[in-house]
């Protein structure tokens, strides 16, 4: 940590930081400039409330944190590729893992149907909702339990480990008797009780990042799970949202591929909320593999025209089926060069 | 709702739209252009899912969604001013209601400090965190029941409501024991699990702003609460986020303008978070009561470069109290012109 | 400045960087960590290139500026309030300068019916595009020269001093002839050739900020009028773009206050673009100059439903009429606490 | 066209956007609802200005516009890809065509040895900045003329056709006289002298969308210079501003999926720009491309820690080398699949 003083900064304001870095057995060591003077702090560990104490101090002009908040998520101390285990199907290091399936849950027909021709198509994983989070209160929100049964119906009848959406830390338990792969959705990626409780459980996680999360704050989520003895973490970029409005949101995929450098985690892409419209899910994930993910959640539903939700994000079983060949392809050169 | 159909739309793409439509018991009036058809769906009610499900048929460009979708928390069918009891003390209508306190309470000297010094200062009512949301897991996360019990102390010495955030459904019992409002904070504005609790018990509660939700998710949060029979709402901006980061959040003043406008919840500002930086509190204090807002909330400290969390944006007490006389003398022009 | 050094930097990668620094005739003072080692550079001028250049020098993880690249806006060395000139009325210093008049000149009938009322109403200076910026090639983009000389009318039968935007150097000259203060657009905030052009005029400059240009890229831009020799600079906060869109742009108030903090030069605030709503310009004004702001710019139309452009933001000659009692007695108070 | 009326909107105001619309020669066609009422607008040319008109007129609550504004960009009306012909290289058309070279024209051995490795790597094209805009005044800011003449000297040499970058209206004729396709920058990407004068060249011109431009926005900058009767424009998408500062920019190559079926001008992607560090450059160029990119423009630098800008983004010669098999390598199975 580095503290940078004003200008105008005292004796008695230094004397005052050096105290304070001291009082937690720590060094700074002064570089006197001829406007500014400059803390080098030496020492660990740094407390994580430090940085904020030292910049309300009097006479402090800028403090710069320079060590990685995130311990258990970097790479800096653990340099090798992370693979999850769901259920066989191996996520990281450079795997094409497709996970596919309908956004909701919304009878049994519809998830055989689709469980069925995915499978066939290729695929890897099942997705599908059965707890749901919807900006209003009066949009379909799920089936609940019942969809987590027919998930796991589809599952016993193809062999595909399942994914899909726990809300709430009471809903771990029941959530995790059904899913592979707990999933963790955009805006619950800061709600930390939630975050600690699928840490406290044996399933992998699937982390997907807030709309307006940064790649900082990301991390440092994955760190909240990690640091419950969970370290089967995999992040999956959705879409932020920024100012532009012609797509849904905005893939990130400089977030992808700055995270294959930064963490040791498996990273996956999201591409159809990442721009909400079926028509540009194909070329996103081709894009999504070529930045480096391990792989990609697609939304794959009968009948889009019906689809209670995501609707107009969603592929046909067919275009899925002529998706697959695209993908595998392209994961293929991209392993060779 | 307005159905705007493709250039190259078919017969049989319009006739689909419209069959969609009936099949809901609506009526669709088509307008014949030179190169588009538009659909007007006339009746009631419009099922929340329609949009989407239409905007994915074939043919169709886009469906344009006509009436606000909160109905309860919209001023359109409530003109009136809802004035909320905090306590006794009536948030709304143009009140100029000051909550100050610290960010998170770190012992009883300190609480009992602040709220003695704020009552003097002519605050009305004390804020405090128990619980804390931290981005990082390392960091300071709150006293929890013993900081209510605090707190309750406090309100018992100083007669100030007291104001504290609720993390998670489980917690809501508990803080509504001792608090006369129960915060949600901005990471939780969409945790709809939380929001429905609080919807449930009969605390007032304080909706902040999400850091990146829109007006109309804000208010789609309000109405998730009221849906349950809660209308005692109160909303806080607290700034968004931006591009920019000279300063740590941007205060969306045109967001609490348009909010007296659109809907009749009282609203009140945050100029703490809204900046980040202390010496920035008092002037968008006095702009966001200027910008119509029924209040403040703004974090105090008897010694802030040695608080646990946001010290760089807390008032001193002797700053706080000088901060007094302007909001009121600011709040009686506001009236009287 | 300071380097922040990787954690696996050599000790080559260390005398790589402090020799380079050497070369410009400067000093590194080395602060060796547990983990980093720390790079304090002593000396001036710190050439303005030098922060690139090491950031990309192996072993270097971070470079960290420490002193404001704008030396010419910057209070540091200035502190007091600039006040410009702007034919006789003086803006700056808490000043609570009016500018009021149509987005675009389109008659003599309607620039002269609006300088008289805006005139009586108590406004200080007249608004009017002759030159408009328009992001469709096919919309109306001004009348040119012609409104310049409709503008010098209105200007010799009502004293108001006027001011418009001017979009190209080569039309500098010609505008000047006219303007008493020459606006440079949101848009043209970093057209760099157009800011040193009205440097070299001996003219007030108006600055908008542009649409996504942070704080400190607006003083740099402030910068480059300044280093051409012209001081007289006044700043126009008129709205960023954000991801919400309920309103045209979002007013940043925090930029405001901040910006009367760290230069000396007036800063205005325009709530007319800043929401594009005329029912929040009102309410946004007083939030300007609470948050303080030495002015404001306000579009006003006699016939807002038939303007050529900008119509649903402008207020009537009525409306603009009852604003300003406001904005006087919200000023009055403003000064006296 | 679509007016939506208020819930509260008088018989008179109806009237009243009817006979504003029929004033335009064109026919309104009402649907009645049970709460609002809904005007369809038919008839064609529908001028420019009118929806903002319609939208401040009194009862008006929406006005939704309906075909794009952009006729000749759009593929609606021109389906088949535009190719564009750059001194015999042809971009457009799912070409992979690269242009390389550094940030600035430094010196003549430095741009003769990039063009002649570029060459040899394979790439097609030579960039260079003449004219450099800088946020500062007190950065470098190009060679001029003098390193326009060491371009040319260097294609003489390569073969290689250059692009650069022009600035100012008033230097389009000198740019032109070297270059082969002239670039406009982000900054000018609304700068509509500047549009129009290359508008009026008879240059192929490289459009760089804007830090914050939304993709409607980028294609009437398009539309301006194809007004003027230049048709040969290429996009560049090269990373937008957000929220996120762990990158420079935020590369949004869902623009570039989206834009591939919206308009048939051809479409490159910058990473350097885009990303803002070396390291990423090679995955998002690979990832550009996968979604769907006509080409790409890389920062290539003989010794980046010495660049006089942008060294951090920058690849050295060995790294564009060994970058240009895997874009050829991915260009075939894109092709294929």
């Amino acid at each position: 940590m580095v503290v940078i003083m004003q200008n105008g900064a005292t004796k008695a304001d230094l004397d005052a930081v050096l105290a304070r870095v001291e009082g937690f057995k720590l060094r700074g060591s002064v570089t006197v400039g001829e406007s500014q003077n400059i803390i080098g702090i030496v020492g660990t560990p740094i407390p994580p409330q430090l940085q904020e104490m030292l910049e309300s101090m009097s006479g402090v002009r800028e403090v710069v944190r320079i060590s990685r908040p995130y311990k258990l998520a970097t790479r800096e101390f653990h340099p090798r590729d992370t693979i999850v285990d769901v259920g066989g199907v191996m996520v990281g290091g450079g795997s094409a893992v497709v996970m596919a399936g309908p956004c909701a849950v919304e009878s049994e027909t519809q998830i055989m149907t689709v469980a069925h021709a995915i499978k066939k198509a290729g695929a890897h994983m099942l997705r599908g909702g059965a707890f749901k989070p919807r900006s209003s209160p009066y949009s379909f929100r799920g089936m609940g339990e019942e969809a987590l049964k027919l998930m796991a119906k589809a599952r016993a009848e193809t062999g595909l480990p399942i994914v899909t959406e726990v809300m709430t830390p009471t809903d771990v338990a029941l959530v995790g008797e059904y899913a592979d792969l707990l999933q963790i959705g955009a805006r619950n990626m800061q709600n930390y009780q939630l975050l600690e409780e699928v840490g406290r459980s044996h399933r992998p996680v699937l982390l997907k990042r807030g709309l307006s999360a940064t790649f900082e704050e990301w991390m440092l989520s994955a760190e909240y799970i990690m640091n419950q003895g969970n370290h089967n973490v995999i992040l999956c970029e959705r879409g932020i949202r920024t100012f532009e409005t012609a797509t849904r949101n905005t893939m990130d995929l400089n977030a992808v591929a700055l995270g294959k450098k930064r963490t040791h985690l498996p990273i996956i892409v999201d591409p159809s909320h990442g721009t909400g419209k079926w028509y540009l899910v194909a070329p996103l994930a081709l894009a999504g593999l070529a930045a480096g993910a391990d792989g990609l959640m697609i939304e794959v539903h009968p009948d889009p025209d019906k689809a209670t939700s995501d609707g107009p994000q969603s592929l046909t079983l067919e275009n899925f089926a002529s998706l697959m060949p695209r993908i595998n392809a392209l994961a293929g050169v991209l392993h060779s060069v």
